[in-house]
């Protein structure tokens, strides 16, 4: 498990708790509320943007530019800003926004914290169960409805055969090599679940699903949960075991036995 | 909208609401727990059955024994009791068992009441978010982890290019007539999600999704969720159009004329 190196990892971490309470409060009233859903993607797609994404982005964004003005900010709505700080809070204040309009609770505010090319902290905010994940100095924390904090790690799976394999949407994956490979993961491992985004990379830090991929996620989509998966000890890379901090494909496996694995099947 | 005449309804809800809080009782201390995952069925499926399941459905049955002993049970784990009775309870203690153990909140306990063959009540309940459906008279209400109450309908959607749809997972449907119909029906919707079980036919009920499918359903995973959809607005049948009570292959739909719709593309 790496450790940061970060001077005042408290103090941002602090500021980040503040961070996602901002967020929170934003975005609760829009939440199984009547919205009108905008249609980001002119073309085929469907890419929806709700004024609850909107009001958290600047709720953050505001804080952001008050307290830590020497930061810069990455994120979907309002691009980048101050690109060239060492330190760089990335954002997306509604990762799971087609669980959002639909009223599922599998959604979450991603805040994660670079240090130069380093994803030195992470926090994934559930404010409708109010449940929260964050990544500590050396270990991945969670607190529930009740309060209470507790540490959470990832659970032993060393086998493909055994494990819990979840992606958020298997329509993702394009035809080729990436459906090729989504399918030999899917038809060797245990169980095969959908949907979920940060959610599901939660539930691997927690130890209740092993291996997660995904294609086409965004810096915004990974950095926050980077720290959470390792510092709960699991590891997240591309597909290519690079850094996931750029997004793209993305690997996530709790145990790193299963890690190995699951490259080699991808790459085969 | 059907109207019951059960003649003792009130009290049999209060009741349905009493059994409803002895399951989440039962079931809350083993989620997110680490859990022994029998395999129930020995041949190539895999069909866990959780400690959890079988406390909850001892706690019911033990209530309906004492207080509703005229009564019967309809349970998957623990059989038919009194099958002939007038009143018959269909219990699913965790509908979702999938989602349970990978730790998400999708899952809930269904608490279905036949008279005779008409579904008389339905209570959803997820006990972890405190989130509890289910069919008043005339209506269907919602009470989340704020303690407040509130009526839900389903809403206005009368195309299928307009209609959010969801199953609970692609793969259950049987090659041939069943993965066609469902083709058709994705390649014509305008967003498809997977996941949800008995949580995602509580939010068509609310007016967040507009059209489910799902095959090989038993009796208790759809009886008490009869009366929450259609007390709602909305209709849920089986493909043909016949009672849903049996299950089987269900169709629900929030508004009635999107049901017909579907019917038709299902039967094409």
């Amino acid at each position: 498990v790496p450790k940061t190196t970060h001077p005042d990892f408290e103090e941002q971490l602090a500021f980040a708790h503040r961070l996602a309470d901002a967020a929170g409060a934003s975005i609760m009233p829009y939440f199984r509320c009547p919205i009108e859903v905008q249609n980001k993607d002119k073309g085929a797609g469907f890419d929806p943007v709700t004024a609850a994404d909107r009001a958290a982005e600047i709720a953050i964004a505001a804080l952001i530019a008050t307290e830590r003005p020497g930061h810069g900010i990455v994120g979907e709505e309002f691009g980048n800003r101050n690109e060239q700080a060492q330190n760089r809070w990335v954002i997306d204040p509604i990762d799971g926004t087609r669980a959002f309009i639909m009223g599922s609770p599998l959604w979450g505010t991603l805040i994660g914290l670079l240090d130069r090319h380093c994803a030195a902290l992470g926090i994934m905010d559930q404010p409708y169960t109010r449940e929260r994940f964050w990544s500590g100095k050396d270990a991945t924390y969670f607190r529930g409805a009740t309060g209470e904090t507790r540490q959470v790690r990832t659970r032993s799976c060393g086998r493909i055969e055994d494990a819990t394999f979840t992606t958020t949407h298997p329509d993702l994956f394009v035809p080729g090599v990436e459906v090729e490979a989504f399918q030999r993961l899917k038809s060797s491992a245990r169980m095969t679940r959908y949907g979920g985004d940060c959610y599901a990379y939660c539930l691997l830090a927690s130890g209740f699903i092993d291996v997660i991929i995904e294609t086409g996620l965004k810096s915004y989509d990974v950095v926050a949960l980077i720290p959470i998966v390792e510092r709960a000890g699991g590891v997240i890379t591309t597909w290519e075991g690079h850094a996931a901090t750029s997004g793209g494909r993305i690997v996530a496996t709790g145990d790193p036995r299963l890690h190995d694995a699951v490259l080699k099947m991808l790459a085969a």
